[in-house]
């Protein structure tokens, strides 16, 4: 699959699942609703208990930026598979101007925020959590036509 | 979530998404088919190019063990979403006999791996490049019910 191939279907898919690494290396997975612009992938830590923004994402990002994005379809017919992986480094943003706009990209894909934020007007998000912005590194994808050998 | 419908879920999901972390602490993920028994999670590496045994997430468990599993679903209506997940410790499994109960545990959960290893028998997969087990050692799960602070 083409760099090109791999943005595209990642661009479309509405949930990615990452990955983070704690400061002993143990991996944790999370399902996020994302928004891509250019090399960057961002997401929010939505409204949550106050705890939030101490939640294990922000602490493994915190100890160690390195991340890892996944975006696949599962299919009972094999030949329809195909997944697409984002390496990257991620970081809280903490810049307002930043913030205001991971959280406009967020809005504008996800209408299901602004019901979450009602009545608190629609630049609400930006005071979420937690944004983060993961510089892309690396796109990775594969099909199973990419995979020939599987049925030789 | 209990432990008791984390693993429920888990273990009626077609597909899970596993995250490794090599050596220097940087994430990988790849999406797996697996079959679940008791406290172990086992999937295959099937029938790719010879150097499938050298596999990016082969050489991530050889070097760390510890891995992380992801079942989510995702629905544009919010209040349906959940996730499980499960924490582990990987080995590639080297015992015959373990390998081959495992491989008969993906068979009988997948049928597209007999059309794959049509015409050398159903044991076949015992002999792919690698088969691990993971030993869960934690059940996490989440889903939007226990998130009533999301709306409110």
């Amino acid at each position: 699959m083409t760099e090109q191939e791999a943005r595209a279907r990642f661009a479309a898919a509405r949930v990615a699942r990452l990955a983070t690494v704690d400061g002993e290396g143990r991996p944790h997975l999370v399902p996020v609703t994302f928004a891509l612009e250019d090399a960057s992938v961002f997401f929010a830590v939505d409204a949550k208990p106050k705890r939030s923004r101490d939640l294990k994402r922000l602490r493994n990002i915190a100890a160690n930026p390195r991340v890892c994005l996944l975006v696949d379809e599962y299919d009972e017919d094999w030949r329809r598979l195909w997944w697409v992986r984002v390496d990257g480094d991620a970081r809280v943003l903490d810049d307002e101007a930043e913030r205001a706009h991971a959280a406009d990209l967020l809005f504008a894909r996800y209408p299901q925020y602004s019901h979450m934020y009602a009545g608190d007007g629609p630049g609400r998000l930006a005071d979420a959590p937690a944004v983060v912005g993961i510089r892309v590194t690396r796109w990775s994808g594969w099909r199973f036509a990419d995979h020939r050998s599987a049925l030789s």
